[in-house]
């Protein structure tokens, strides 16, 4: 199902979100505002407003906390992308020049905490110190996952173990922060707010994977940017430890990690295009929004369970 | 007034701070506990603590929220030197080298977000809206004050307006928000509330232009890092402005500016201290500090308004 037929009972919803997002342009500083209008109208899919939005439609869908709440998310969001390209020396991000190329890595460090402040006067706005704490504390979640992948960059000793770690933290924390803050502002009942928190989890350990799947075999149109990303900046994500464990003598990623060299990232593209690895980690990928789907469940049926379900099914079948 | 004098009748509560403070490096990851030890043992006046707890003490000194709220404005002032650092290629503060310099500019970045999203997690337990939101505008006062010392690093043509709003941004703003902070927390009526926001906003501001001078006049040993170190980054500060103002034509600064060479800087370190620029700054520094002496006015008189009154002082006969 294609994103804005998911989205049909949010849409307008969604539309307020970014105008409250638009709204963050208007400073007094020209280039501060020039900056915040290129990160804030750069697009996006709003999947993480879209969840907190859905995961608010169960109980009292209150848009006075639950708007500036989805403003919160998609900003912590976006100033993750700023800080991670600076660091990544990352030059295209959905196919445009990211804030580090466009402005280098010294404005794009302070723009990021920018965001985060910007972030953080939204949650307040949820008047909820249940949503704040939690809103920081995933924050720390992620700062902490992007610390782990920087310093397990190119290294072979990784484990499963550490990329589900890995992607928990990065990832999957800010999708349940989505949901769990949508169940908690709406004023659900404590099993549902576990329910969507967990589908959150869930959904978001998924989305990661095919993101990961993705990395390989997409185009860099699809992407936005370069293929084999992860990669390059010597990430070991699902596909690349596959391959790994498959062929553990002569192995491209092994000769990457190794000399840096470019024909390896190549011959790593191929071989994983062209193996059964994509296959198992979509396999994997299904597993999670199985289970997200089930997390489901519980909760009352209505369009908004029909839409995170359909949700489940676009993170596996999309291409971008 | 001694420093350890002043804090007298706070220093069992600033000590609890500490420990709490300490707490943060306790997490599963052994190179983040290392890096977090680094930080929060790294020492610091504790100036910002200070204020939230001095402030505290006029009306309900509830230190269920004024702890947290005093290790937040402390953590948040952390992670805004970790980045600052990284930013500026920092290699020394206070006498020990930056994070940036130990681990490198990607996790002095990573490091920095976590450690405001700690900050954060803090000022959530404050459980009150209005501190919380307060916070988040600070952080965003004070990057965008960041922001814009980067974008008007080597250039000549600021004026003292430029330089007040700069530091305003980037120092007052973090003073007043530990003390109105600390006002809110304890019930304040309105009027404090104000009177101790100014007072904080004044001391920032006496308190930045100190460092500014003292970042001529300092020896490296006092300061923690090289002498001159704003003029190496091309940050004009009230002493190079007077400096400007006094010699329009042959003058170091501009020399520097135009070329960047290290004997300009020499030069004008020596030319500000054998003029009466210092005595001009410092004259500045004192009608601030007046000011804010004059904020406390309107205050009940006790031991935290002497503590206060004394801390006026402090800040501009302070060495380092």
């Amino acid at each position: 199902m294609e994103l804005s037929k998911i989205y049909e009972s949010i849409q307008e919803d969604l539309a307020k979100v970014k105008d409250n997002l638009r709204s963050i342009i208007k400073v007094d500083f020209p280039w501060l505002s020039e900056q915040l209008g290129y990160v804030v109208r750069g697009g996006g899919k709003g999947l993480r407003p879209a969840l907190t939005l859905l995961a608010g439609k169960f109980y009292d869908y209150n848009l006075k906390y639950l708007l500036p709440m989805a403003a919160s998310v998609e900003l912590m969001h976006t100033a993750t992308l700023v800080h991670d390209d600076a660091i990544d020396k990352s030059v295209a991000r959905r196919g445009k020049p990211t804030i580090y190329k466009m402005w280098g890595e010294e404005p794009a460090v302070l723009l990021g905490d920018y965001l985060f402040a910007k972030a953080g006067e939204f949650v307040s706005d949820t008047q909820s110190p249940r949503a704040i704490k939690l809103f920081s504390q995933t924050l720390a979640t992620i700062s902490s996952g992007e610390l782990s992948q920087f310093f397990g960059a190119f290294k072979l000793e990784q484990t499963r173990q550490h990329y589900f770690q890995r992607i928990s933290n990065k990832t999957a924390s800010l999708f349940s922060l989505a949901t769990e803050s949508g169940a908690i502002l709406s004023g659900a009942p404590e099993k549902s707010v576990t329910a969507l928190k967990e589908y959150g989890y869930n959904l978001g350990i998924a989305f990661q994977i095919v993101d990961d799947i993705l990395d390989f075999i997409g185009t860099e149109e699809e992407l936005g940017k370069p293929v084999g990303s992860d990669l390059t900046q010597g990430t070991l994500t699902l596909p690349s430890m596959l391959l790994l464990e498959r062929y553990p003598e002569n192995n491209p990623v092994k000769n990457l990690f190794n000399h840096k060299d470019k024909e390896s990232i190549e011959q790593a593209i191929e071989l994983i295009r062209n193996s059964s690895v994509v296959e198992e980690c979509y396999a994997v990928a299904s597993e999670y929004c199985a289970k997200a789907s089930q997390n489901l469940h519980l909760l009352p049926e209505n369009t908004s369970r029909q839409a995170l379900s359909a949700l489940a099914d676009y993170v596996i079948d999309r291409k971008r």
